[in-house]
């Protein structure tokens, strides 16, 4: 096959080293999940485009639709399917289809790819992978696990060299309070309109909730409630300051307070109240959550979600749930792609074992056998090269140390610092620092 | 969304202890893929069409393809995509595209699922998992890669309840030396009929080489060559004995012969010389591979592969390799689906915090701070019941122990034997056996 091969935009690939850097935060990721009890699903890239596309705002304009080539176009048994642009969608329905077998309340986590057709731009990409966590229920949800989600993500993050960052956090209940306490009452609307403040400008928004039907008074209190933001719980106090009254702005209040207590002990410095906060998705109906880097928070969000009440029902039973999705690919794009996180190596290998000569090569798999065993990462040496070329083979990609096997005992060379010393492939350790490629980052972030 | 909801034929997904069951599994492969020096690559799920349909014969009828719901039929920018249906097609462009950057001889491997339109079966999905090492290298390729390969698998397979296998090895220049040596000139079209003695039977084979314009005699031996089979070098005389001579011939059994005594010495009884092994695909040119398990060897190959010299190349240089594949997912549907292998508990978690009333929600929280901190997954009860029904929600997802917190000192209860001693959540460490679920395998196997 001789074509020309470019890539294609949007779609990113690493090379190896970059790779190995995606791993660990993967690894990372999925090993917090884990240790806050929750459960890997994995679900088909798959789903009926009817039920993709009755998910969010145009969402349909993002569906990439998949079809076997060599289908007739009266194929029975091919439904129309598409390829899911998020895990949230899939999850429901997997909750759905299999509630008869699932211990309710349910924790799960999926770490996927999904796909959406929209135009490449920076962060964002036409297949990225989410890293999802989400606790489900049936009929009811205690509110407790809003504040919970929270903390699992600073514990991902506090295991991964992202730089200061924030997690925004409002609650649904808030805005929704405060807007009918003012007498507003297509709140969904306002919330829209509201949540364009970071692109538009005061301005710009005051403007779209006058024509939307607001006083200039309800316009200036929406505005005012917009810009309120602590990072304790003074926001409190600065909403009842603009007066307005309502049971569910009370209820939504105390929620976001609690949220706030609980990370301020568990994770100080992590969460902000920020009223501003809305989310675009109209399932939403609690606590949401967004997340940006101090250093860039114009890059956008690499982690949101919220609290949803009905987002998957059968009919009979309705499963609330609170679910928080961490943009790893999104993430990636910027500590790699931008600010040149990377791998100590571009290889798992701690160890080249060097050949001596061809009729001796067995010798040498012997001792990558026994290194193996224990866990050690090794490679033979692929040709019986003058050992300086063996050297220079690990060299070139950062392998730490080349073995000797030789009739009076073997010996084992750190390349680095060129310290030679006897070693026995039954016994000899590498540094624990050496045994994986660990992140590396650049020396001018 | 209140929808009805059934599976899709062809697309599996696992409720969560078989999950984790496949993750062991995944893990399982991905680790020694390391230790063996692999490194990993992701490529990204679509390919073009131009590229997929170039492969493998029939291939296009298998494509899914893929397409922007939204895109308007004079669409720029979207070239025609499709889902790759192997992972040997992407590697093969992904060397392509970054050979400038890789060092080789490079070796990778790739764990991701594939999609194909074909027909779901037994063992075939339409979307599956596969798991590919390949080594690749500029210009020429050292033969003791196709014993290494081997070795890499056994030693994949020495660490899964697979139960007893084999791996079947051929090499193609064996079949094309004797075929040559018998005055047949066209090879693939020979290795093909060859290739359907399981499905049709000699007779059958016998019939489709006469019409392919073979002598009975030309017949005869391409059938005797085809039934020679062994698990040490025994075969080589018994390919002699047949009496054909060509250099090519000569060259191949000797290679098979290094390789079965490599994979004796470091993996007995795990590989046969079987010689009418040969692969659909026509790239191969040196030892081929297929994996079956002796219980159920009609079940189909879970690992193949094989030497091509020519899959990848750039117009001026050629990329040869020689890579194996095993199939995650047909292995699975053998070992989960059909003989009922599982995990011994539906979640990741070790203990479960009770919570004495909400109030001590935050106490809860503490300790599992402290054992998350220590690498044990641990939850907070959702509710403050009593205990009995605290115990029964860990009971319900296999979780083995319970801690209570209390004012005089915390407990810990080992729920399956119900023995409860005092505990320190800085300090307590449950068996390691008990710290991850595990694979079990049913009774009755």
């Amino acid at each position: 096959m001789a074509t020309k091969v470019t890539p294609i935009s949007g779609f990113q690939e690493w090379l190896p080293a970059d790779r190995i850097a995606e791993l660990v935060v993967l690894d990372t990721i999925r090993e917090v999940f884990e240790l806050h009890g929750f459960a890997s699903i994995n679900t088909r890239a798959m789903e009926t485009v009817e039920r993709l596309a009755g998910q969010g705002e145009d969402a349909d304009k993002e569906i990439y639709g998949v079809r076997r080539l060599a289908a007739g176009p009266d194929d029975a048994g091919d439904t129309s399917m598409g390829l899911h642009f998020d895990l949230t969608v899939p999850f429901a329905r997997y909750v759905l289809e299999n509630s008869g077998k699932l211990t309710f309340p349910f924790r799960r986590y999926q770490i996927q790819p999904a796909w959406r057709g929209e135009r490449p731009q920076r962060g964002r990409y036409r297949e990225f992978i989410q890293a999802d966590v989400d606790i489900i229920d049936v009929g009811s949800l205690p509110d407790h696990y809003e504040a919970e989600l929270l903390l699992v993500v600073a514990d991902v993050f506090s295991r991964l060299p992202i730089g200061e960052y924030h997690i925004h956090v409002n609650d649904r209940k808030i805005c929704e309070g405060f807007y009918r306490g003012l007498g507003i009452e297509d709140v969904t609307g306002t919330l829209r309109i509201v949540d364009k403040l970071d692109k538009i400008g005061a301005d710009g928004v005051r403007k779209l909730l006058l024509e939307a039907g607001c006083t200039e008074e309800q316009a200036k209190q929406c505005l005012a409630l917009a810009e309120i933001r602590s990072n304790d719980t003074g926001f409190v106090d600065q909403v009842r300051a603009l007066g307005v009254e309502h049971e569910m702005l009370d209820e939504g209040l105390a929620k976001l307070a609690g949220i706030i207590e609980v990370a301020n002990e568990h994770a100080p410095g992590v969460a902000v109240a920020d009223l501003r906060i809305a989310r675009g998705l109209d399932y939403y109906t609690g606590t949401v959550y967004e997340t940006m880097l101090v250093r860039d928070p114009g890059y956008g969000s690499i982690c949101s979600g919220g609290r949803y009440d009905a987002l998957a029902s059968d009919g009979k039973r309705t499963f609330p749930g609170v679910g928080i999705s961490i943009g790893v690919s999104r993430l990636l794009g910027k500590l790699i792609t931008e600010e040149g996180l990377t791998a100590s190596r571009e290889t798992p290998v701690t160890v080249l074992v060097a050949v001596n000569d061809e009729d001796s090569r067995r010798d040498s798999m012997r001792v990558a056998t026994a290194l193996r065993a224990r866990g050690i990462p090794t490679l033979v040496a692929p040709k019986a090269a003058k050992f300086g070329k063996q050297i220079q083979f690990a060299d070139r990609r950062g392998i730490p140390f080349v073995w000797f096997t030789g009739a009076d005992g073997d010996q084992v060379k750190d390349i680095r610092s060129g310290d030679q010393q006897p070693a026995d492939a039954a016994s000899w350790q590498p540094p624990a620092d050496d045994l994986r490629p660990s992140l590396v980052l650049p020396e001018t972030p």
